[in-house]
C-alpha cells in the first residue's frame, strides 16, 4: 500500500536516492519542502536544475567550474611554479580553504586502480604530462589520498615525472592536529615516526 | 572568499536551509547533485517543483493530497464511526502504517501552545466539530503527541465534544514495545502504571 500521495511520494523516492539520506529523513525533507514557501521550494528545485546546467569541469585543470577556464586557473597572481594534483574538485576546496596555497590544480577525477578496473589514461592524466611542459613550474605536489590507491597513483605520477627534472613532492601523513597517538592506527603512526622532522 | 563557483555555491545555500543538512553535508549532497546524469538531477528538480506545486490540504480532513478530498476521505470503505484527531500529515502517515486503524482522520496542523500564541481558532478545530455532526460518528481517538501542548489540546477538545455524548479516547502512553524500564522516565513509567490493564 501506499501511504503517500504520488507527488510526495515521487520526491520522497528522488530524495532518497541522494547519499546518506534513508527513507525517515527523505519523508522528512520531503515534508519540509512542502512546507516551505513556494518561493524557497522552488528556489531549491532551480538551483539543482541551474547548478546541473551551468557547472561544467575546467578545460586547463579539471576543476568544477561555470566558465572555462576556472577562475583559479584564469587567475594569474597566483604561483605558476606549483602545481598540486589532487583526485576531485572537492579536494580543491578543501586545499583553497586552508589560504595558504597559491599555486594552481591539476584534478585527476580518481586514482588509478585495478580492482575498479581503472588505469593510467582512465584518469585526467594526459593533460598533466602537457602542462607539465610549461617549463615555469618547478614543483608538483602530489595530494591525492592516503589509500592504497591513492599512494600507487602518488607513485606512478612520481615515477613519470622526475626524469623531467620537475621537484615531486607528497603531502605529509601522521597525526592530525588535534588527534591522540593512543587511537592512531598502526599505520598512521608508522607514517608519522618515517616523516619525523629536526626540531 | 568564495570557493565555489556562482551555481555551485547557491545550491549549497539552498539544501543547507534544509532541516538537519549542515554545511559539509550540503556541500557533500551539492557535489553528488552535480556527479549525477541529467536525467536523475532533472528529476530531482522537477519532484520538487511538482510536489509544491501540485500537493494541497484535503478540504474534509485537512490531510496532505494531490487530489481534494484525499484517498482516505473518498475511500467509502473505511469506518465512519471512528475518527482520529492528529496533530499533522507526518502522524497520518504514522497511523496509516500500522495497517490497523480504518476510520477516517483529522489534522489539526498544530496543538494549541499559549506559549506560542496559537489559540483553539489557530488550529483546524472548527471544521472537526462541524465535522462531528455527522451521527454515524461514534467515537473520536485523540492522538496528539504526548506533550504538554498536545496533552492540553487533547483535553481542551475531549472537554469540548463530550457534552455531545460522542466517545472521546486518547491513545495509551507507556513503555514501548521493546523498549527498557530502566531507561524510561519517570513521566512514561508513572503512565504506564496508570495505564495498566488486567491480563
Amino acid at each position: 500500500m501506499n501511504y503517500y500521495a504520488r507527488p510526495l511520494n515521487k520526491l520522497i523516492n528522488e530524495l532518497g536516492k541522494l547519499p546518506g539520506i534513508g527513507g525517515k529523513t527523505a519523508q522528512r525533507l520531503a515534508l519540509h519542502i512542502l512546507s516551505m514557501s513556494d518561493e524557497d521550494a522552488f528556489a531549491l528545485s532551480d538551483a539543482i536544475r541551474e547548478a546541473k546546467s551551468e557547472m561544467t569541469f575546467c578545460s586547463v585543470c579539471g576543476n568544477l567550474t561555470d566558465k572555462d577556464p576556472c577562475a583559479i586557473c584564469s587567475d594569474e597572481k597566483r604561483d605558476r611554479s606549483i602545481l598540486c594534483v589532487v583526485e576531485s574538485p572537492k579536494d580543491v576546496i578543501a586545499m583553497e580553504k586552508i589560504r595558504e596555497f597559491h599555486g594552481y590544480y591539476h584534478v585527476l577525477h580518481g586514482v588509478i586502480s585495478p580492482m575498479d578496473d581503472k588505469g593510467p589514461d582512465d584518469i585526467n592524466l594526459k593533460s598533466l604530462i602537457t602542462r607539465l611542459q610549461d617549463d615555469r613550474i618547478k614543483e608538483l605536489i602530489i595530494a591525492t589520498n592516503p589509500t592504497i590507491e591513492g599512494e600507487a597513483t602518488a607513485v606512478y605520477i612520481a615515477r613519470l615525472i622526475k626524469p623531467s627534472g620537475i621537484k615531486v613532492s607528497r603531502i605529509a601523513h601522521g597525526i592530525p592536529v588535534g588527534g591522540d597517538l593512543e587511537y592512531a592506527d598502526e599505520v598512521t603512526l608508522l607514517k608519522a615516526i618515517e616523516g619525523r622532522r629536526e626540531l
